[in-house]
């Protein structure tokens, strides 16, 4: 098998794209998809400072050594869930690589910042746990972000993951959500920064290879609350149809990004947002859903504290 | 576990409704989904003679016995493809089923009939097997039901089938199949016969149980040319998602044909129909796709005949 790019022996094959790459041609093409994605959606520029949210997976540790071999001004942003092993685990990931590369890292530990870690707020708050660790962290990195003065704020999603999300918001009909899916959300509110997902051209396979040919330490362990989440049942239908049908999720992702409009016009007014009462962070509501989340599970601390003292 | 209609003893639970049945309650369920779906989408009356579509399968055998016990005008017509051992074996259940209950079937022998059997006709074919087998299927049934003034032609398509075909027609985003897909396709031409599927709310497993409980001989074999049929991957897929998520297979599929004007309005003109210059039925072409197919695999097979006689 010889590489499509060079003619030097290939050492794989994305059948997708009808190519096969040598080491080198691979990393090359790993970061044009990733220049063409930027350019093509204007996510952000050289100049520009991206604050770039790493779990430690492969994909956002893929995506971080990337845009800085491109020459991006990227900070990363660890979220400490406290989700033990799990979280250790990829807290070690994110700061070895930072080490190795003197790549600048902010973490922030969810205990200390909220008074809980996630497992402590999911068995407070009545809902699934990967929607309360969605909101968490979409909340404390927008914060974050805006607080620091981030234009843009960039996550690893791949496009088996946009695929996933895609097949889940179809499955359900979920129209408002049918028409705003795509690889970069603008900035539309004072507080609400830019999110950017460079990677949405990518797959999970094409990624894993990445990392595994620069050596990039990377947490390849599933979130143990995560293991009942219906995004990877929405992966793992997508894979047996694209297993016999290969370029299947390429083609209802990127057919719909392109067709969006005309397949899911806008049929009502968009939705309004203001400043969350208690946070002045933007919110559709009077008081946000991260404020409200975190008021719940103060309270029902309260309330154990004073049961705990009755029981003394 | 008691029946929600009765109170006996359920032997079944059907999870997307709440329900569990006995024998009796979960036959007429069978019998109630099957009038309501007819009745919804004025599918025929108990007068109008139907042409019922019986491939020996669990679903069109179903069908049959239903619309049989609710005092339906039914006429069984069976495709007999020559595809060996599955053919034979689906014969014989259709054949059972209608000697025991001394109900009227019409059996076509596909070879004796065209001259080629399906086997045969796949080999001249440059087509996929499934696409080959349904033109043939469909244009053979609408002539027979056209000529022998029958009003309606119906299936036995499940819930199963018809969310399986919506998730192919998204995943390639087929506009156009998008906006028609309905258990009730109209006769808007004359020469084409109106098509039914009343069981497009009954599962795979209710049918499963349905043709348990009532002892009705069917071929469980799955079709040796479709084994790598895509329908049967969303299949697959679907249920991979219904497993963690029960009632995803009836919202998809129930949403959309309530929403699909909506979701998907019609955008061009509908397609202009005329009659085939060679055997006079409807067609977008000027020669119907089932002629010219047939004319390829009659010119291959003189094409081999005149190679035999050089040969010899």
């Amino acid at each position: 098998m010889k590489c499509t790019a060079c003619k030097d022996e290939a050492i794989l094959r994305i059948k997708r794209h009808h190519v096969a790459f040598c080491q080198r041609c691979f990393i090359k093409f790993i970061q044009k998809q990733t220049i063409q994605a930027i350019k093509k959606y204007q996510m952000f520029s050289k100049k520009e400072p991206v604050l770039l949210a790493v779990s430690g997976g492969k994909d956002s540790m893929a995506l971080w050594s990337v845009l800085t071999d491109l020459g991006n001004q990227v900070t990363a942003i660890h979220l400490d869930l406290g989700i033990s092993n799990f979280s250790d685990k990829s807290l070690q990931a994110v700061q070895k690589f930072a080490e190795e590369k003197n790549l600048p890292l902010v973490v922030i530990h969810v205990k200390e910042h909220l008074g809980f870690s996630l497992p402590e707020l999911q068995k407070k708050i009545p809902r699934p746990t990967c929607s309360v660790c969605g909101l968490v962290k979409r909340y404390l990195l927008n914060h974050y972000a805006f607080h620091h003065h981030f234009s843009v704020l960039t996550t690893g999603h791949n496009l088996d993951d946009e695929a996933a999300t895609l097949l889940g918001n179809i499955l359900r009909w979920r129209e408002e959500y049918l028409q705003h899916q795509s690889p970069c959300l603008p900035s539309d509110y004072p507080g609400l920064v830019k999110k950017v997902k460079p990677f949405y051209t990518l797959t999970d396979q094409e990624i894993l290879w990445y990392v595994q040919q620069m050596k990039i330490p990377f947490c390849d362990s599933i979130c143990p609350l995560s293991q009942k989440a219906s995004s990877l049942d929405f992966k793992k239908a997508l894979n047996i149809i694209e297993e016999q049908s290969f370029g299947t999720k390429h083609y209802f992702l990127f057919h719909y990004l392109e067709k969006k409009q005309s397949l899911f016009p806008e049929k009502q007014p968009k939705v309004v947002l203001n400043n969350c009462s208690s946070c002045g962070m933007p919110t559709t509501q009077e008081r946000c859903s991260f404020c409200t989340l975190l008021e719940t599970a103060q309270s029902k601390s309260q309330l154990c504290i004073g049961k705990d003292d009755n029981e003394l």
